[in-house]
């Protein structure tokens, strides 16, 4: 082990390492100085990605906290795998579609299994591989929040394996992936989305919209004449600890985006934050004004919403224009919930409103704030951007699981949905130690 | 995005970067080199600052897992919401409050709505306004724990307005202020208290202490012949949960507060840890014999009594010093817990005696152990620091809960406490599958 | 405090700070340049130390949730009390025998009460600490989930302080050691293990494996036949978030062995995700085809022995021998499981397969993957240091709980067995607000 070893290096003979066992120079030094940067780069870069990574607990704990207690131990698995999944099919497939150094100019060519990086070349394909494949698996991730209660675990592991490959980082290269692989159409009108409010958060967003069409509510969601229930979340504590955990995450999400160590995060810090603080006011109030209480459910989506709308634009706009997109955020997510509600779509956790039309938003605001000035030109190419992804994520998505449905089969049976599918799919139970609610 | 070009211009030409694309000189160099600093600093700052805000996760989870589950939706909104609300208020008032670059001499006079940044201006203001907020919202949270489940929810979001806009800032200038402002008398008399266990801990303790007189017991808490009856807290494995995060924070919160990337750091590491680890021990030998058992609130109370004691030396006393602050800290804590109960003060999760009096205990102990010497002196500046901060926290604490309760009101009625909060302030309830005990 | 004070520093006159003062040179550019490397080591290692003190909760939730909701008090409390003792049994003797400058060739002999460090002399003992602790109670921890359920608390002390003191420190002063002390005759012969697959976890691995046998198994596990009988755990979501919690955990873990802020992680990160995908999925696989159904406590321990199976080799295998090395990992801790079910030994968490049998396997593996190449000789020396550590671990672990069982005891009652340790041992219980189930 290198423990030790590294340390009397640096302790005893440190600028002789970093200048080359001879008499540091002007030029070694300058190179020195650009390697220390280098490791500072690396560092930042990957504990983002680990606190990025930590968002998939985040998503657990708030997917399992709004649904019922009968579906916990799916839940658990379905955020277990598409990470599993997602991490094994990005590192085969995803990322050379999506940062291949040869590209079609539409998607990478070459980078499959990682094949870009050799031990003797530059790890920063290493490090970049480890930023990219956590945000990859948020995209999965927030799929299945809306196909809950109700989704076969098969068809869950295909399409979430689809969408680490092939939905994802496709839409990606197009925005992100220019200076690796030569494409980026969208990059290339200048379309502006730092972290992700549309490359990863609509995607994600759109594709469970067609999901959740496509699945069709769970039972006993809508009643007859039309009216949605409500389906209450079965453990508020971990869907508020999921909140917080979120939270934490989007603390690498957003200023790990830099992928360097450098002054311009702390600018992203306070709006990320400032964005998820206005967001959770603006939903309690609005929810408060709309049903007489303030909800928690709304409340903490609110969060969520005011962390998706300053995900495009938390390196370009200023702290007072992140105060105003995380209110508008918590607004638009309430009465969103409310519109899928009304046209009996069923997201039990609210992640299409969250992520799909929040991160629209959050593209559109990112134009419209933009600290540099904003032109009728700019706002056309974040609309632009916005369309594409919905045209391209709804339109996989629907084709995509009709298919699933056609063959392996997208929903469980109706005895299997009502007994809970911890036992059909499964086998086993959540909480067995506890006595379950009469009504469960 | 910036992603991909950030990394080939440091792969490629790091050093002229820096050096303003030039070729080097000593000159460049030196200056480089303090920018390369700079930038470990705004990375080490904010990562601290990252966990620091985790702490409200785990301040969640204690307070909800030493409490009743008809409360737990309630205590979720709280700790939601006075950070949301912590950080806007923070922005608009405290942080200038608290270090205006303008200043009374008392208070500092702007800043405001973080006006003291501007886009071309020094992004410092941004990280260190980052790093400031989680602390201010922190003194909130503890609060609503000591007046937990009798609280009524308008009267909460009041008062952590009024704390993180007010209360908070303006002693926090007396103290950490003087460079930014030109105030902090405290400071300037020699006061130390490196990362808070007066200026954060002891203010929320011993507000909280105003709260729990002014608010009153809960229902039961006491029987018709005075004694404490315990009321037995819901989901101890969130409770553990909660204070490892706290743990975990802390890692961010006491070596965080150097906002320096150095090597001082390790030793704050260190302490923090030692203090924490001998308070759990203490506190659970102290209930073993005191009570017969090793109880598990205590021992849990003791780790975070441990963590606040060793917060204000924690950079001036050396690691064996901790492990006996950390050991007091822990008797200290089951005493106070104890004390409380007898004259009738109901604090639920023990948080006047883990944050009012191991705040006094630490900054009272960073006088003691001071590694370069300690004087009469400096134990005399330590005790008007504990003076002076139990004065103003409890006596604007005691005024501004006396005035909510005569105005909007403060505590909910005896029908809705003994229902849980949950339904009446917010309309649900956290575990709505599980049957619920019969005595609840 | 100093914050402020830094800042203006480094803000205004950062260079001439680093450069003492004085104009600059290019000797003094030099050690400026290896005194902000130092200062990134310090940030990087203590990160990762505070990361890998999270691990410490993940595992308190994997092993509350694998097991039932009337032990979950005892269960917490072993998990802070480990951690607590082991802090201070690693700061008085463990380290000192492990790390000590001073040392008889086989064990080191200075260095307890961190003498080896002086106020005024290198602080990297103190960071170097800090990052050993977490890994000393790692181990400690892992043995309190195999005995889990019906081991005495005072019991449990004892030997999570014999194994921070003694065990754990003695056979890692053989393998990691040598530098500070001048022992460390397994890493003489050239033994890989970069983080610990057999140092940390499989030590704690054998142990376990002692303790589950001399305290035998739960009341009811075995039928009179013979067969195993599954005893579910209480709480899955809340071992998932434990697994969540450690994957993240290991991110400090594995990189942060390094002690160096340096581009080496990148790759280690990279491994560390890769086999804990795979075994995650290749273990629900497994599972899958022997069970019928996709287990979540499998796919659990799958990720977590793609974890322990990579911590050896990380920094020395490519991702693709990653991806085999975890797929591997993954089918083995099922077989293992079944395997230590049919022999009767009960490991209510799988404890004994997850560390001790993926750790051996692990550091076989960092053999057998050497990307440098393999031979012979480099497999033998991996095999010497595994055995080494069954005989050494299994050996001190089964002599101590024979011990423990003869003088203070080592399993509780029968009737406290069946009643649940929490009444039984620390007068409470966690979830008094809930009704239990009928077979409780």
């Amino acid at each position: 082990m290198k423990k030790a070893l590294y340390t009397l290096i640096f302790g005893i003979a440190a600028s002789h390492a970093l200048a080359g066992d001879s008499a540091p120079t002007i030029a070694s030094n300058a190179d020195a100085i650009a390697l220390v940067q280098t490791h500072a780069n690396y560092v930042w870069t990957l504990v983002a990605a680990a606190l990025v990574f930590f968002m998939q607990a985040g998503f657990a704990m708030v997917e399992t906290g709004f649904t019922r207690a009968k579906n916990a131990v799916n839940i658990m698995m379905k955020n277990l795998m598409d990470f599993s999944m997602g991490s094994f099919f990005f590192w085969a497939i995803g990322f050379g579609l999506m940062f291949g150094v040869s590209s079609t100019g539409w998607i990478g060519t070459s980078g499959f299994f990682l094949s870009d990086w050799t031990p003797d070349g530059d790890p920063w394909v290493l490090a970049f591989w480890m930023f990219q494949v956590v945000f990859a698996a948020t995209a999965a991730t927030i799929v299945s929040g809306a196909m809950a209660e109700r989704t076969k675990f098969v068809g869950y592991l295909a399409y979430s394996a689809i969408l680490s490959a092939f939905i994802y980082p496709i839409f990606g290269s197009w925005a992100w992936g220019s200076l690796f692989n030569g494409s980026g159409w969208l990059e290339g009108l200048g379309f502006i989305d730092f972290a992700g409010s549309t490359v990863v958060h609509s995607i994600g967003g759109w594709v469970a919209l067609a999901g959740a069409i496509v699945v069709g509510p769970r039972l006993g969601k809508f009643s007859k004449d039309g009216k949605a229930r409500a389906i209450p979340g079965h453990n508020l504590p971990l869907a508020a600890l999921g909140v917080f955990i979120l939270w934490l995450g989007w603390f690498g999400f957003n200023p790990g985006s830099t992928t360097t160590a450098d002054t311009s995060i702390a600018m992203i810090f306070v709006n990320t934050n400032l964005s998820a603080a206005m967001g959770a006011i603006a939903a309690m109030c609005t929810a408060w004004i709309m049903f007489g209480k303030p909800d928690i459910g709304m409340s903490l989506n609110g969060a969520l919403a005011g962390l998706v709308g300053i995900t495009a634009g938390c390196a370009n706009v200023s702290p007072t224009s992140s105060i105003i997109i995380g209110l508008i955020s918590g607004i638009l997510v309430v009465l969103s919930v409310v519109f899928f509600d009304k046209i009996k779509i069923d997201d039990p956790v609210g992640a299409v409103s969250v992520h799909g039309v929040c991160g629209a938003w959050g593209t559109l605001a990112a134009g419209l704030f933009n600290m540099g000035g904003t032109t009728a030109g700019i706002i056309g190419v974040q609309l632009v951007g916005i369309l594409a992804c919905f045209a391209w994520a709804f339109g996989c998505g629907f084709i995509m699981f009709k298919i699933i449905s056609m063959t392996i089969g997208l929903r469980v049976s109706p005895e299997e949905e009502m007994e809970g599918l911890d036992y059909g799919e499964h086998g086993g139970t959540a909480y067995p130690d506890f006595q379950k609610a009469s009504h469960m």
